[in-house]
């Protein structure tokens, strides 16, 4: 087993990059790692962290893809960076698997250009494991690749993910979740409704139907499929969620039972929606909203940017 | 003021709703309530809770729609449910507001069937606040009114959600984003790259740029714009992660730096993306899930998988 690295790729690196090749070389008896970038610049940071090992190849480079960089010119402008080379490594049969914690972007544009689709697969794709209560782990996808999603392409994400789950994690018949905004057939957007029609019909997927975001961490399946742009901003916020907690930040500000009701905007009338669950708390928090938005004249307010707006255009 | 509430509408109703309206009165001493129901029962639940009060008026009606009736038939079939007889209240000026609690999309269908649009609105909308650092709060709209928009209704979106922050929060020139993947222009789907040009060109609205997931809860903007299908489910999710942490689960099954990297999906090789910020244990695990990848077969399943897929259609 041959693993290739880009030594230099992420913020931390090369540093974090050659002690973690140490610390996974002591852990796994077994593999090479070939350490692609700056011959010279390899070694001495090997001699600094004390690492001499037959299972070290190193495969000298010049040439980087900055985080920043555009992607596409870069490819262009670097043939020989690191992120190339890497890919080719494993095109070539020359390592089994390549890792980069540089460029995304470049990774995702390198791949799609070094190595092919595998057959029948319409859309590579990217997921990431998504936490469940009891320790367990969904795996969401996509989270960024495809951006605009055609209902195909979403029953390839079901497919990728369930090979997934089933070779890494030993789940015979992953049961797989469309990401959507109620339970029930016929709720969602243009895509999910589609979605929903396709992925009943495929007897190889063991489909379970829509989930809704109040259960995502709730163990209902192991693979929960999306397009790219909603998994990205999914994914993102997530990685904020645990920012803000791990600060110890008052929970309570997520309680939306505490906010009261909602207004519906743009309509000739004062109109709050509710949370079925509403507490006397809650009743009396929407009724002193309902009190505030016809004292501060929100309709009249509305009325007048809308008028203007008209205006104008 | 009259402010009209669908005293039977909620999980926890009447009993909350009349406590609240008790509550209300208590703090509020101009407004009147008009309480829309059953007026015998009404009357024993105020006569239970000790509430006499000259500024309440009941509204009789023995008509209601559940929870999980389909709307536009309970509309047809129930033309005195409490809904319609509240909004109708509003329409005809006799309440100058009106609270449900109760079934949300009989309200929203109620309300477009009986409230007009406000001229120059394309799209009524719904919105929430959404929890900012240091206690401030963002307003994200449209949470779940309208699944498949169109970029002007985005912008439409843009302005109902600074006017309601200016009027409801003495916000000024509230800064407006848009929900996208990426804050450079150019990012992001079909949709949120067309209503990023159409909102640089507003002269009303200030439009600040794009905002990503992860900053959702950094105080960047006072207003979020994305569609109701993303708005539906962050909200749901972020309702979600409030269960999670109110029940002092362990933050760091968010701490995304724990799982290593990602592997693209679908390709011909194995190619894994790190964290940018990977510290060296990420790069020991990404080490360790690229061995596990290559051990585990991934590929050659995902090739006998898709080839299956390929023979049976």
């Amino acid at each position: 087993m041959r693993i290739a690295l880009d030594v230099f790729g992420g913020d931390l690196a090369p540093q974090a990059s050659i002690e973690g090749v140490s610390l996974f070389l002591q852990e796994n008896k077994q593999a090479h790692v070939l350490l692609i970038g700056y011959e010279d610049a390899i070694q001495k940071l090997m001699a600094e962290h004390g690492i001499s090992t037959t299972r070290i190849d190193i495969i000298h480079t010049t040439e980087y893809i900055g985080m920043d960089e555009q992607p596409v010119q870069a490819f262009q402008q670097k043939p020989k960076n690191s992120i190339s080379v890497g890919l080719s490594l494993v095109k070539e049969r020359k390592a089994d698997a390549f890792i980069s914690a540089g460029n995304t972007g470049a990774m995702l544009v390198g791949a799609s250009l070094i190595l092919s689709p595998i057959k029948g697969v319409q859309r590579p794709t990217i997921g990431t494991y998504y936490p469940q209560k009891g320790g367990a782990f969904a795996y969401l996808l996509d989270v960024g690749l495809n951006m605009d999603c055609k209902p195909e392409h979403l029953v390839g994400f079901a497919q990728l993910g369930s090979t997934y789950m089933r070779v890494m994690h030993h789940i015979g018949s992953p049961r797989v979740a469309l990401l959507n905004v109620g339970q029930e057939r016929g709720k969602g957007n243009q895509l999910t409704k589609k979605v929903y029609e396709l992925l009943s019909r495929q007897n190889d997927i063991y489909f379970i139907g829509n989930i809704e975001g109040r259960d995502l961490h709730n163990q209902i399946a192991e693979v929960i499929v999306c397009d790219g742009f909603l998994g990205n901003i999914l994914l993102k916020h997530a990685e904020a969620i645990y920012d803000l907690f791990k600060d110890r930040i008052d929970v309570n500000i997520f309680n939306y039972e505490l906010y009261g009701g909602t207004p519906i905007l743009g309509i000739e009338g004062v109109a709050i929606i509710g949370h079925g669950i509403s507490n006397r708390t809650a009743f009396k928090n929407m009724l002193h909203k309902a009190a505030e938005l016809v004292e501060k004249k929100l309709i009249e307010n509305i009325q007048s940017d809308f008028e203007k707006k008209y205006v104008l255009r």
